[in-house]
């Protein structure tokens, strides 16, 4: 069978405080122009359908729509789990009820070992979870990490795998690495343990979320799918698209999207970013991430520039700045007090002072932290 | 055909911080076995599902599990409307697919002239809905209130009347008087004019939902279901339960619900309360308003009073207090300033006095209440 493989849609994701419900309609637009084009008979959605736990009543309505047209107008097939961004909870409701036009949600541990069957394929859903609903599964309170949990579900699956069906896992966590490499030099990010890939190799092909960039993982059945949008600046160079899956014989096709207004970073300096030969190329409506290259202290630079560049979602200045308080962030951060730490962060973020006012709030807070401790913070 | 017709469910609503979702559970129980035995075609439920907006994981777990169970397990075609209490595009999700298998969750005003047919019934389907939302559907501005409106949306529904059919109303709003009465002496709660209970004679039956109490209304076929448990002290007379409706002959029957946790009031001295004659007639799980006979100052007589009852509601004097800071308290709290009034509603809320740390922290917000005042309040 053929199927589209997306993950990371984070409806009701803000870029900056921009609003990017306008390019989420619009990659979402492509991707079910895609699923016609390439003739897909299912479309995989490897979580993380909503940015937040508790959605706004705008991000409930534009997911509730996307879905709608994708299963009950289009007619295809859904295979989706929830993403560590969703409420399992809420995403949940109603999915007994879609199970009848062939919308499988899945949002609970157990549930991965009840594949879904569509055409040849198995489709082994297994939601973003919490170690310990694998260590009350498993009925194993030893059961320490990612990497070790992941087995023992692999192999539970293998013992379901029907033998004239394709095997196919759909999954969010983070993957890296492999169970072979030294275990002290074993990628770790914010204290998990990814889930080395050849653990996954039993598949004929795994289709994650979690990770925003496709590239997060070079393997040949083994993808993220990335976000359909670039949600940060650090995503500005990576390419957006979905995957096009085979299962028989097995080949997967990687088809980019176009982002509708994309991301920039400008490392420039305030004469070149204010001459036309720059910004005439950056359509209105695109986002910039400015790295100035001056030095000089040029007065309310920010709103100069977002007459150029209406949408700039960061300003920093990449050689310092004249009279500046920090002059070499990097060494001397550690030793700014907390107050001097805010100013260097608001005017790095806003490329202003703080007023007064914002001054004296900040103070206070840190006073009342400060009386708040047990230990004195200097 | 024959109806249930229940509303105002309000899962996740709290009784003074008691959790009533054990109760709600039961009443449901009752419900889906009420459905049973009287042998139902439908179950219409007139709005607030939810006691909240965004209601609370639990609730939305316990709400959808209900509606689970009669729409997909017992196979109940399910009428049901959003009221004021729910969040409409929340509530909405996936309601097209629930369709499919006859439930009808109509959350927009506009959905109200489509007729859901069922048997030999139309059933007209008004959500709790905003007066701009007909004055757009009308496209007159000129409209004031609701009885306006709904001498609008009567007539407009009137005319899909189906001669072969019966017509219900299914709706959310605060019905009382008669559009006959005197417009000076009509009865308005809150600044909304109630619609006229005769406006709405021209259906067959009329499901009401928001009012809590079926004695709101009392009319041969225009029903308040009230709510199935008692939500505040002020319910605690009244009979909860569901109507049960047939269309052909007509005929509505009154269901009562078996409470399964009661709320008492109770008006007695100290030692009446303390009295196994009364207090082994309370079962432990009830809740209990009590308002306290004695003028006798009683140390620590809340906690002394959760020994008997342990879940108390609220606590007040109905004679006043020996050495009060009040002793009428209706001619005199215009007097005191605001820490005296706190003091009062703290005493009478608690039977307690605040604690040092409380009053300093009360003493402090009515600084920063004060400073931020362009007038000074004494």
């Amino acid at each position: 069978m053929r199927f589209l493989h997306t993950a990371d849609w984070h409806v009701g994701k803000k870029l900056h405080g921009f609003d990017l419900s306008e390019e989420q309609r619009d990659a979402f637009d492509q991707i079910k122009q895609i699923a016609v084009d390439q003739n897909v008979e299912a479309v995989v959605i490897a979580g993380d359908l909503y940015d937040r736990a508790v959605a706004s009543e705008d991000s409930v309505a534009l997911l509730n729509q996307m879905l709608k047209e994708l299963n009950l107008q289009a007619g295809y097939p859904l295979l989706t789990i929830s993403g560590n961004h969703d409420s399992a909870i809420r995403l949940e409701t109603g999915s007994d009820w879609y199970q009848a036009t062939d919308f499988y949600l899945k949002t609970k541990f157990n549930d991965a070992f009840s594949p879904v069957i569509l055409g040849d394929t198995q489709f082994f859903m297994l939601p973003y979870f919490q170690p310990q609903m694998a260590r009350n599964y498993f009925e194993d309170d030893s059961l320490k990490n990612l990497p070790e949990i992941m087995e023992k579900v692999v192999a539970e699956m293998e013992q379901k795998f029907a033998s004239d069906k394709k095997h196919v896992l759909v999954a969010h966590f983070f993957a890296a690495g492999s169970s072979h490499t030294d275990s002290e030099t074993l990628l770790e990010v914010g204290g998990l343990n990814p889930v080395p890939v050849d653990l996954l190799e039993k598949f004929d092909y795994v289709a994650l979320g979690h990770l925003h960039d496709k590239n997060a993982i070079k393997h040949d059945f083994i993808h993220y799918a990335g976000s359909p949008v670039k949600f940060s600046t650090s995503e500005a160079n990576t390419e957006k698209g979905v995957w096009i899956v085979d299962t028989d014989p097995y080949q997967a096709k990687w088809i980019p999207l176009k982002p509708l207004h994309d991301i920039h970073i400008l490392e420039n300096s305030f004469a070149e970013l204010t001459d036309p030969k720059l910004y005439r190329l950056i359509p209105e409506k695109d986002y910039v991430a400015i790295r100035l290259t001056d030095r000089a202290v040029i007065d309310d630079v920010m709103n100069k520039l977002r007459r150029y560049y209406p949408r700039i979602v960061s300003l920093s200045r990449v050689n310092g700045r004249e009279n500046a308080l920090v002059s070499d962030q990097k060494t001397t951060r550690a030793n700014l007090n907390p107050l001097e730490l805010f100013e260097t962060f608001f005017e790095e973020m806003t490329a202003d002072k703080p007023t007064p006012l914002q001054e004296k709030i900040v103070k206070e807070s840190f006073t009342e932290l400060q009386e708040g401790d047990t230990y004195e913070t200097h």
